[in-house]
């Protein structure tokens, strides 16, 4: 490989790269630490090597196609390929490829994606979202929500009001903060997490945590009330805010009873505690709204966005700044002294101004909310026919399965042998990039994916699960 | 103002731009919360609104020409309008603008980036830099760190050793653990910070802090050995790291004495632990050399990096894994549960290249460290002849100098006159971007800057200075 190949054009670039995969594999295993990975383990096999897209499709350094059921990693909204996202990143960095929001200056791009997004969510009540800080992660975005949280009750004149609440099995991100926000055990294992005041209250998983014979709906009032119980044991006195993401992602898609958010809403108003909506995975029409409180009947003082935003193609991500906190913040704060040299990037954001006025112009959102997602729902709801799997559930474009190895009486694998896995290897056999998170195989595809896209997927899922199935019956692992 | 702007070219932006202050400056105060800034203040100025840029120079909606002496914020080390870093976006958007890096995929340009990063780190005795990990802004880089840190010593088996230690007026960020491990009260006042088990001693400031009579080289050991008291006073068993920057930036461009880095060295070997080099700022040809380190005589085990990385077009950051902590953690390590949705960016990391591959084509690292940089030394060191300066010092291509009220006493202005930010007012008026740090000046110019334009940059500097002077004159705040 040669450094021609970075300026050649992408037919080129293809066929250097597929007669290159081991030389690349070789590189990558010397030189580039990826995110959660076994290195000594991912040595022995070799990375697989992504190299070019279009549409819903990847294609790896072997020519092999990839139906890409997990929009890169719940980003590429707008589909891979888009030209007028490229344009707008050529056309800002040929005008100004990046100057400071810190002194006083500002720069077109952020401004008016600021109004835009701003314009996007709609007031509920007498709340409604002012202001837009930016970051360049759901992660740093989540530490100016813990920051911004404390200082405005300090502003307030109740310093005392530390105390963040979330819940076990969330993600929230990866740094200091953002992995102590998250409920996930093995990264508090790692780096002396959590940090001070952050604590977790259970999940409204039904399908785990539900009693026998319990509702749906009693069991999400049953799970929002974990948080009235978590704010009592605190002192109500210490509570800054509850964070959530409105449907877990990264914990394997857990869709919460429809009681959950109302009884949530409640809760926070009655002890005035700020709510904050993790919406890094669903917002910008991943759940068939700008932004997904829309649909839960809740009124975040703060929303967390990444992601979607630039459809991934740039590092952007930043806090929705509700009303109620920003009046303190900037009419009453001073100096907030709290910012990343890349707050209001300008070609970050201006690429997220052509991803939305694409995404508007195209209708996605509209799209999955009253046509796709339906189709999604009912097609990717049949699956709970096949033997393998015990639920299979939806809510807009994000989709999760569970793979049980007796649907009547519920009993799971043991996870020790690792179903889920298995599976997610049938899956890249046959051309799908499907997540396994332990036996729950999710996906969140792009929001560009038609009917005939949805069939084409649906019947890859149907073939990946067939090969599973058959390797653990030949492996005799069924019951 | 109107949607077409957007992508009308550069010519016809600017024009619609200039009409539109007002516009801009009402929107931007209505809906984008700045970094670092207090917004009551600012809505009654109004942002100043840089339009576009070219070389080391930008542009605001008035049309007025700005030369921009601190690289919008020690980013754009290549300078404004390179079409290189724009054709490498685009491309690389058109090819794949995004993949993930977390379950066993990998793609070339972050494999190039990383193999071409370790090729630029010299080794220095059985030391060497053989992985990187990246992230998308110098915070995040130092949550990995920490993180980092702390999973080696678990790994080796002394989980006891959690502390970091770092210094007073370090910067490393604004992410809960960024502004922890930096050393700004201000910061630490909001959000309940620092998090436990991160520590400060006092910063190499020879200005600030030396004794009278106690000459640079000496000073430079004394302050270097506040690490040991502090090692020694919290157990060495309980110390994990100890980071710092090079230079320090964002704290008033702090050079140390020569004397001071090799004794830290020798300190971090007597006791074993980690040594972080934050080169967010110092990497990338400011000081004339890809990675800081090497001029100061130091073996750093990790090295955070971002800005200059990119020249700033597209947020990028990492962390440089030396082969003592890559051997741990690959070696041994099974799963690190750390990464970030942008780690290994694909768009992100072509850019990168592209911006080492232009700066290695122009020699522009090496022009800094023998023609430029010399020479901007010369130039900026003759301030020191100005009435208000009391020092005036560079290292490669940042550059600091004290205002002062009386030169031969060294005495300080009463803080509460501002006098940086009198003179940075002065600056703007005169066409030319410096930072105000309390009273100290502070400039980190483009490394594409000629000698010419040194002399135009130095000329704007007296310039301003002069107007400060004659203002401070009429005011009576003079000694
Ligand atoms: C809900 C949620 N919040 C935060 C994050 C962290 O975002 P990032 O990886 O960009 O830091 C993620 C990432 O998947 C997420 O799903
Ligand atoms: C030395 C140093 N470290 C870390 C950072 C934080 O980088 P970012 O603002 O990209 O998070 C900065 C920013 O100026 C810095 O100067």
């Amino acid at each position: 490989m040669n450094t021609s190949t970075l300026i050649a054009p992408p037919a080129l670039v293809r066929r250097a790269e597929q007669q290159d995969t081991q030389a690349i594999q070789a590189l990558d295993s010397a030189h580039y630490m990826h995110p959660f990975t076994d290195h000594a383990d991912l040595a022995t096999r070799g990375s697989r090597v992504i190299t070019h897209a279009d549409n819903i499709y990847v294609w790896d350094s072997e020519g092999k196609k990839i139906l890409d059921a997990m929009s890169g990693l719940w980003c590429v909204n707008a589909g891979y390929g888009r030209k007028e996202l490229a344009d707008a990143a050529y056309q800002q960095m040929m005008t100004l490829p990046f100057y400071n929001s810190f002194f006083q200056t500002t720069n077109v791009p952020a401004v008016r994606l600021a109004a835009k997004l701003t314009s996007l969510a709609p007031k509920v009540g007498d709340r409604s979202f002012t202001h837009v800080f930016f970051g360049s992660s759901g992660s740093e975005s989540n530490d100016t929500n813990v920051r911004m949280a404390r200082r405005y009750w300090d502003l307030l004149g109740q310093p005392q009001r530390k105390v963040i609440i979330s819940r076990e099995n969330a993600y929230h991100g990866s740094t200091m903060a953002g992995a102590s926000l998250g409920g996930m055990s093995g990264m508090h294992a790692q780096g002396d997490l959590p940090i001070p005041n952050i604590t977790h209250i259970g999940q409204p998983h039904y399908w785990e945590n539900a009693l026998p014979g319990e509702s749906r709906a009693d069991f999400g009032i049953r799970a929002a009330r974990w948080l009235e119980e978590k704010i009592l044991e605190i002192g109500p006195e210490k509570v800054a805010a509850f964070i959530g993401e409105p449907v877990q992602g990264a914990g394997g898609v857990i869709i919460p009873p429809e009681t959950y958010w109302p009884e949530i809403q409640r809760i926070v108003d009655k002890y005035g505690i700020l709510l904050i909506a993790d919406e890094v995975i669903c917002a910008f029409g991943r759940l068939g709204h700008w932004f997904a409180y829309e649909q839960f009947g809740i009124r975040p003082d703060l929303i967390t966005f990444a992601k979607g935003v630039t459809s991934g193609y740039i590092p952007l991500g930043g806090v929705m700044v509700g009303n109620r906190v920003a009046e303190v913040l900037i009419g009453q704060g001073g100096e907030f002294n709290h910012g990343y040299t890349y707050s209001g990037h300008p070609v970050a954001c201006a690429v997220a101004l052509a991803n939305l006025e694409l995404m508007e112009r195209e209708g996605l959102v509209d799209q999955v909310r009253t046509d796709t997602g339906p189709y999604l729902a009912q097609q990717f709801g049949a699956l709970k026919d096949h033997p393998l799997v015990g639920e299979a559930e939806t809510c807009g474009f994000v989709a999760g399965l569970v793979l049980v190895k007796d649907k009547e009486q519920r009993t799971m694998f043991d996870p020790d042998l690792s179903v889920g896995m298995i599976c997610r290897r049938h899956c890249f056999g046959n051309g799908l990039v499907m997540r396994a998170v332990g036996d729950r195989m999710i996906i969140a595809p792009p929001l560009v994916m038609t009917r005939a896209q949805i069939d084409e997927m649906v019947g890859l899922i149907r073939q990946c699960l067939d090969a599973t199935l058959a390797e653990l019956r030949t492996k005799g692992l069924l019951a």
